[in-house]
């Protein structure tokens, strides 16, 4: 599929890697927004946040649990962070494959964008 | 339990809900950032983003998938919209039960706060 996160995560096109399993890849965003910015995603391609469903939606609570194991280990977790999906053109979508940024390493605003 | 989110859900404090099931329940943010600004929580009482473990992150999915449905619904799939999670200080976080922000209704900027 041509898909960028797809071949991202199937290490066709190369990313600074933060995190695999066999559900999720996570690597760093290559326009930081924060001190910390992170990108994960399902290593299936669901195209954004419409498409989430009670089957598939599964994926998105171990991403959850995904950032918050990381946000401990790279020790974040106490001062805090923001997960942001973007979903279409209002919610600045700019890859059609579902992504979630976790931001951390400064104080995040009010409104989030 | 003194947390006012639980007490929201409960209907002890007054909200304007906008869904509700088992694990999840709906409503507008009183101080809303977008013409479009609900917030979802789970019903069970989970502190913030870093509580969230592989047991108890399945809820996260269903609260996705629920607001992809309410986006459907109420006509703003298409046009595009925002989660948001916020945790602890630097996330912004006010409230210490998990919640989710759903914003749509406009165009919304990057970075995302």
């Amino acid at each position: 599929m041509d898909c960028l996160f797809c071949k991202i995560a199937a290490g066709e096109i190369p990313s600074t890697k933060v995190y695999e399993d066999e559900q999720v890849y996570a690597f760093l965003d290559i326009e930081p927004q924060a001190p910390v910015h992170i990108i994960l995603i399902p290593k299936t391609h669901i195209p954004s946040a419409n498409a989430l469903t009670e089957e598939n939606a599964g994926v998105v609570g171990h991403i959850y649990a995904v950032a918050a194991k990381l946000a401990k280990e790279q020790g974040f977790a106490e001062k805090g962070y923001r997960i942001v999906n973007n979903c279409g053109e209002d919610g600045g979508q700019t890859v059609g494959h579902i992504h979630f940024h976790l931001l951390a390493g400064r104080n995040l605003g009010w409104p989030p964008g």
